[in-house]
């Protein structure tokens, strides 16, 4: 994301040997992206994307550049998905074409991808084989034993990797949780046996490094929101989670049911999560959810109703209801519980809701108030204990922005990890021995999903569309006839810097027209001219009127 | 900022009685303009901007809407700054013309509300007294003790506004400082000797309000300071801090001063502090600060780097150095200081920031690993000891979002407060009696400063920026001969939303010939028949090939 130029040749991956290259979801969180080659045959793990903030307008998604793994799809045995959430599997059908290799998922993912391989028109082109957690997925020379782990989505799984030149584990996106709500707890007696097995690396999740104490079980946060609700008998409530969270889903089910409520899903990604979930086998003895259709019949004290937009989207469910305008209309003493935390960045959004419930007197409770929500994420406990467990000689911090590798590799030296090591995306890490060596680096790189295109992060119109946000843009048609000389009027566009009323657009027609009749007649010939002319001519009077200095095209008619 | 409709009357305040109006800085933090009237006569306390956040794009700073603050102009008995904070005296200039009435600042803030003026070329126009703490402004019938307050700036004032009807005690943004490194603690007994005074309402800072525990002092930043530096001898040491925070700017000076280094500004707003601040008596004793130049004939480890950008701002001197693009080119093992903490909005563009330097393998030391940095904003414990201090029968909370309002009036109350009322803006508080009354509403409302233009939130350019964003945006000139025939080809421009060498332009120039060729004989001579079937023909095929619907502009040149 960077804007470093990139100087170095890049290096060819030896066809002998073991080594690992993140193609995304190093340096930064989210389009996780990695490879595995072993004497030349190449095993990929996981294939998301990653949000792009507010640099990018108008663009929601960011993808990894695949260019490298093209290059090595004829040797590629499989892609192997940890889990569903969108940084792990939202890319899939974008690289599919690309990748054309098996794709390895447990079943909720699968359904998960579904849903996506068919948006793509993709549905059943793509081989997806859906595993068991405890499999062993023979991709040879790999063979992967797929163990679950904790998370916050269902059957989340670490990759035990074993090569003939070590085993690694791939811990993908996980916690210890003894106390789930969905799946089981990890299974500690395997994993420390680990230890027997020589684990020469540890590649691994960064996100919570800088979380100290215990992460409380998901459980206990059925328990305060049994209690939350509790308190609210007679009232409206509405709850909101990241809707991929089935475990969280039941917790506030069940928590509803003992209050004697019913949930209704608000929101069309927890439609779609109901679905993908119970086609995998969860919401088993919870009641069936409402249509808000069916809520409505229902007397808004038997209801718990659960909301997209748990991280402030403008349009999502839980938005509208602060405005007024969704499907519920909480008053005075109804409670609205934010069951999720914010992503960096949204922060205010999530405030600004927050702040329209609590100004019409709606109670908010978040998870400074009570235990409303936990992360999926390890914190250094849970690290430090999985270090314990299995023993590496070798961590490569990963899932992280700088900062959080970095604390993530003191933390494995801590635990006595003998050699960590800070790679970035696209360095090309050989783990042949127990000494970890970055031999080079290939392509790598971030796309840019714009609606139906995906295109290069130095597209010109993303540097365009970021000029018309800050300087405005002018389009002028010039109509000249065979003279060179200027006919009727200037017709100007200056849409979103310029009121169509505004008289300085009359300015701009005598400004324009002054100017070309100024330039010699040679010139009147050459378009170049004649657009330089018109550019500066509107520029100047809309720096003066405006303050900004915009992009200007002309468009030139000779009649 | 909500989109609510406003469908009451608005009230005309009585010509008897005291009233409270806030145009600004209540629902939100930023904007603060507030208004006193006392029998017919008017006082306005500051007159701040808000900054615009992401909903408004290409948008720097909001405005209060000024519209009733002009209609009681003429009975305006003054503008009284409390201190030089954006948000509380960066509308003076814009409002001016509207307000004409006389100004009271401090020296400090005077210095810094020059400059503005400058700017606006309004300087030696507009009547500005300039008082010491501590002195009494005569503005019959009010009568108003300024008194000295601890803030993140020098000179920041509580006013002890008295008026026939009771006194009011205005905190402004305030904190208890013991040992401050500008100004002087609070006087508590002065404060406390207001219970005898009778203070009928507290209309006070609500920004901490959730802040538990004692905020520390800021020479307690000094010292925390000069030991972060003192483990960095040898190497380049950079920090960043507000600009405005004189009393930082000591600090950090000082802490170098005793680890052997002087201080060298980076950024332009940092010098205009540093001449607003020497020309009010501050910066004594402090060696003379570097320019960069002057830095640069040192050794880095003489020096410490003072810089702009404690927000992430994109093109402050601290991004600018993370980039490797600025005066100052850090290393491994250099030092990075961030005395600062991130306003809710910027944590992401901050952390960028320090991912860019900690890859590089250069430190940064945060508040979360040092006492770098402190609060400018009384805590619950400082606004606890206030209320006991001065005890007012009435509590209204401003300078918060709702939720910050909320808190504060349950705070007071548990205070022994006996009436706290929560005002939005624009609400009219009678304040004739103990008992606070809201009497009706005048016009507010928020206004975007454009650049050169000041023009309302609902601003046409500013949905069509909006929707350039979203949807794109294309003009399309098309040449129409006397029989209504097209002539040529379209010229299109489609600025940040297709590439100029995008093979679509071809096909919408076909589309658009073919939709206009089957067009009724007598449509082809109504422009509007014309720009509709441009308009569907080309959203038509953006949409199928880049996923959007843009607005689309015609200028039609017929020949």
């Amino acid at each position: 994301m960077s804007g470093d130029i990139k100087t170095e040749q890049y290096v060819n991956v030896p066809n002998k040997g073991l080594f690992f290259v993140a193609l995304g979801g190093v340096g930064e969180i989210g389009m996780n992206f990695y490879l595995y080659a072993c004497d030349g045959e190449w095993l990929a793990v996981d294939c998301g994307v990653g949000f792009a903030g507010d640099r990018l307008p108008g663009v929601d998604m960011l993808l990894p550049d695949p260019s490298f793994a093209e290059t090595i799809a004829p040797r590629l045995k499989g892609l192997v998905i940890t889990h569903a959430h969108e940084d792990h599997i939202g890319a899939v059908a974008a690289f599919w074409s690309v990748l054309r290799c098996p794709v390895y998922v447990s079943a909720f993912a699968g359904e998960m991808l579904e849903t996506r391989l068919d948006e793509a028109g993709l549905l059943g082109r793509v081989p997806v084989h859906v595993f068991e957690q405890g499999d062993l997925l023979e991709l040879s020379p790999f063979e992967i034993e797929v163990m679950p782990v904790n998370h916050s989505i269902p059957e989340a799984s670490s990759l035990l990797i074993k090569t003939p030149y070590g085993n690694i584990f791939h811990t993908g996106d996980w916690r210890f949780d003894d106390d789930p709500v969905v799946g089981n707890p990890a299974d500690y007696k395997a994993l420390s046996a680990l230890k027997k097995e020589k684990i020469l690396a540890l590649v691994g999740d960064s996100t919570n490094v800088f979380v100290e104490g215990d992460i409380p079980s998901e459980s206990a946060v059925k328990t305060a929101l049994t209690e939350v609700f509790a308190g609210y008998a007679g009232k409206r409530i509405i709850v909101t989670c990241f809707a991929s969270n089935v475990g969280r889903i039941e917790s506030i089910a069940e928590a509803a049911e003992k209050n004697g409520r019913t949930v209704c899903l608000l929101g069309r990604s927890l439609w779609r999560v109901e679905g993908a979930g119970r086609a995998a086998g969860y919401f088993k003895g919870i009641n069936v959810f409402l249509t808000d259709e069916e809520a409505a019949e229902l007397d808004p004290s038997e209801v718990v109703y659960l909301c997209t937009g748990c991280q402030g989207e403008p349009k999502a469910a839980l938005s509208n209801i602060s405005y007024g305008t969704g499907a519920v209309k909480p008053v005075k003493g109804d409670l609205v519980v934010l069951s999720t935390h914010a992503i960096p960045g949204n922060e205010q959004a999530i405030a600004n809701i927050q702040n329209r419930f609590i100004a019409k007197g709606i109670e908010v409770v978040t998870v400074k108030d009570a235990l409303v929500h936990v992360s999926g994420h390890s914190g250094r406990k849970d690290m430090e204990k999985l270090y314990h467990f299995i023993n590496p000689k070798i961590a490569v911090p990963v899932h992280g922005e700088a900062a959080h590798l970095y604390e993530h590799a003191d933390l494995a030296v801590s635990c006595g990890v003998k050699n960590t090591v800070i790679i970035k995306d696209g360095d090309v890490l050989s783990l042949s021995s127990e000494k970890p060596e970055i031999i080079g680096e290939v392509k790598t790189g971030v796309l840019v999903k714009d609606k139906k295109q995906i295109i290069p992060l130095n597209a010109g119109i993303l540097k365009q569309r970021r000029r018309m946000i800050d300087d405005g843009t002018v389009v002028a048609t010039v109509v000249l006839d065979k003279k060179g000389k200027i006919v009727g009027d200037v017709q100007f566009s200056a849409v979103g810097l310029i009121e169509e009323s505004d008289p300085v657009f009359a300015q701009m027609n005598d400004a324009v027209k002054s100017a070309l009749e100024t330039l010699p007649c040679e010139q009147r010939f050459e378009d170049r001219y004649i657009e330089d002319t018109v550019k500066s001519a509107v520029r100047k009077i809309v720096m003066q009127t405006h303050g900004r200095r915009p992009l200007v095209n002309t468009h030139l008619v000779r009649i």
